[in-house]
């Protein structure tokens, strides 16, 4: 728990808020956040992965969200990545851009929640950078991760015959982000409190899927976090693995509270699709090693569903629903 | 090279940016930006230095400032925090937040100056976010670089009797800066064509120091790059060392051009050593290793300087300048 702000203080410099508010979040190899770089050395025979993410308050979330949720949201959606790549998270450096009015207690919270998904992924603050700018908070984290060496798991690598499995449920936090900004959308009323609660958290609290990354590590071709909407997901791991997919709709894994939305209104499907903010992983798992996967993946508590596999070809991939088939053309919801 | 933007295009997918613009600057482990995340290994009985640093349009350099010469800094910056660690550069990863109108010709010119400076400082991309921002072009760079291991040179173990060593000289970047804000000043024409193009260059162009990583590793006690100023970059030296410095300011290396501008206006002296942008290296050096140290340096083609000596206490670092004393209070530039 960072030391709760005085409000009436002056400005903090940037020393004294980076003691304050970041310090309690570091790791070792971070020096007390003393030094102006941090030391970071993979286990014996293991290599490193490291990946970056960037979040603009107005283009990746609100800037009035919950500031503890803004926080572990930023490192969540690095760590989900990490996870994808089979990879244990090691450590992160933070860059924060902070509008010229933050306001101490807010920056308080956001670091309670950064340091609580910090302890939750194991993942300790290496370093970072605090400026100012006269824009929109921006939240820049670089994360690191270590595979035991030639175990990263690749997005470009899945093969025609491969399955396609996907973690979790689809769609969830699309649809939570429609709650926020269309509350009285009628489909809203066939949810239910328990519903709209649901679907809300999955849209403010990714869970990254770290007991996923030894069944990755060990039986998946390729993997990828759904980042940026299942469809335009896939279609991209196909264009850069050089294969199709066929996927059969009623296999994709949908919440109880997605269903509820989508039977009361059924275009809402192709935005559970579309829309982003999942952070579950979708991999390419050849037949051989399909059991032994979802066998791994459920023991370590998540749930994983066969959804179609890929093919030969270089089409964008084809979602077949009770004899209706489609393609999303511009399937994938772009934060850019 | 990148290719060349076409201007009447319409905007560019981030995929389509990424391949065009920076796929050229990709290294080994990066996979051609085709995956996620990117690889990076340490060599054997290496271990990895990372860091951070942010740079926002209209605080950390000017909107219109050439885009070659943005590119080169936002790398150039973080190099230089990897060399003052005696950290060899190994590869960075970027995050870009370009503001709505941002314009191809733009981007194409900023990557081919942040691949002269990848390649000029060994220091490959690996992988990054692009995203769009309301609010003004936002550069953060993480860094990665190696050194044996234990051989990291860390910000805060200074000892009393190390000599205080600077390499280049100081606050050329500050007065060029100070052209470009106040460029009918009078004591800009004391200075030459030749002096105003120097001062310019030396704010425009950061040149990390590289060559002084061997004999920091080898001989210095502690490191930091000069970023914000001399005197308060010392005095943070100092402050994370819990020891003090005396510093002959008559003993500060200045280049032709700041001694003409400071003859021209005494007062430019003081900016000179809080001014920000240096990016030299500010060593702690004990004795023994003293003459090694200045030799392997000035082998390598960069000059430093004996300027003081750390010493017990934990007052702010005392200037020296025939008989007067001054200390900076708040001597650092800070772009916070």
């Amino acid at each position: 728990m960072a030391e709760p702000a005085r409000e009436n203080e002056g400005p903090l410099s940037e020393d004294d808020l980076i003691a304050r508010y970041f310090r309690p979040l570091a790791g070792e190899g971070a020096f007390g956040l003393r030094d102006d770089a941090a030391r970071l050395t993979p286990g014996a025979g293991m290599e490193l992965v490291v990946t970056v993410d960037t979040l603009v308050a107005g283009v990746h979330f609100f800037a009035d969200d919950p500031p503890g949720a803004i926080g572990r949201k930023a490192l969540a959606v690095n760590v989900s990545d990490l996870a994808a790549k089979g990879a244990t998270p090691r450590g992160f450096l933070l860059s924060a851009a902070l509008p010229q009015d933050y306001a101490p207690a807010w920056l308080a919270d956001f670091a309670d929640g950064l340091k609580d998904a910090a302890e939750a992924f194991g993942c300790p603050l290496l370093g970072g950078d605090t400026v100012k700018t006269p824009g929109p908070l921006t939240l820049s984290v670089s994360a690191f991760g270590e595979t035991p060496s030639g175990t990263m798991v690749h997005r470009f690598t899945a093969r025609p015959g491969d399955r396609v499995v996907v973690t979790g449920t689809i769609g969830d936090a699309a649809l939570g982000l429609l709650l926020r900004t269309a509350p009285g959308a009628s489909w809203t009323e066939a949810l239910g409190v328990d519903g709209r609660v649901f679907l809300t958290d999955r849209y403010l609290h990714p869970r990254p899927r770290l007991a996923a990354i030894p069944a990755l590590r060990r039986h998946a071709s390729a993997a990828m976090d759904v980042s940026d909407g299942l469809a335009g997901d896939l279609a991209k791991m196909c264009g850069v693995s050089r294969v199709s997919a066929e996927i059969d709709l009623a296999l994709v894994p949908l919440s109880d509270a997605a269903k509820a939305a989508i039977k009361a209104d059924g275009a809402l499907l192709d935005r559970a699709l579309t829309g982003g903010d999942d952070y579950e992983i979708l991999a390419a798992v050849p037949d051989a090693g399909l059991a032994p996967f979802l066998d791994a993946v459920d023991r370590a508590g998540v749930r994983a569903s066969v959804i179609g596999s890929f093919v030969a070809g270089d089409g964008l991939p084809l979602f077949r629903d009770d004899g209706v088939e489609k393609r999303y053309a511009s399937g994938s919801y772009s934060h850019f």
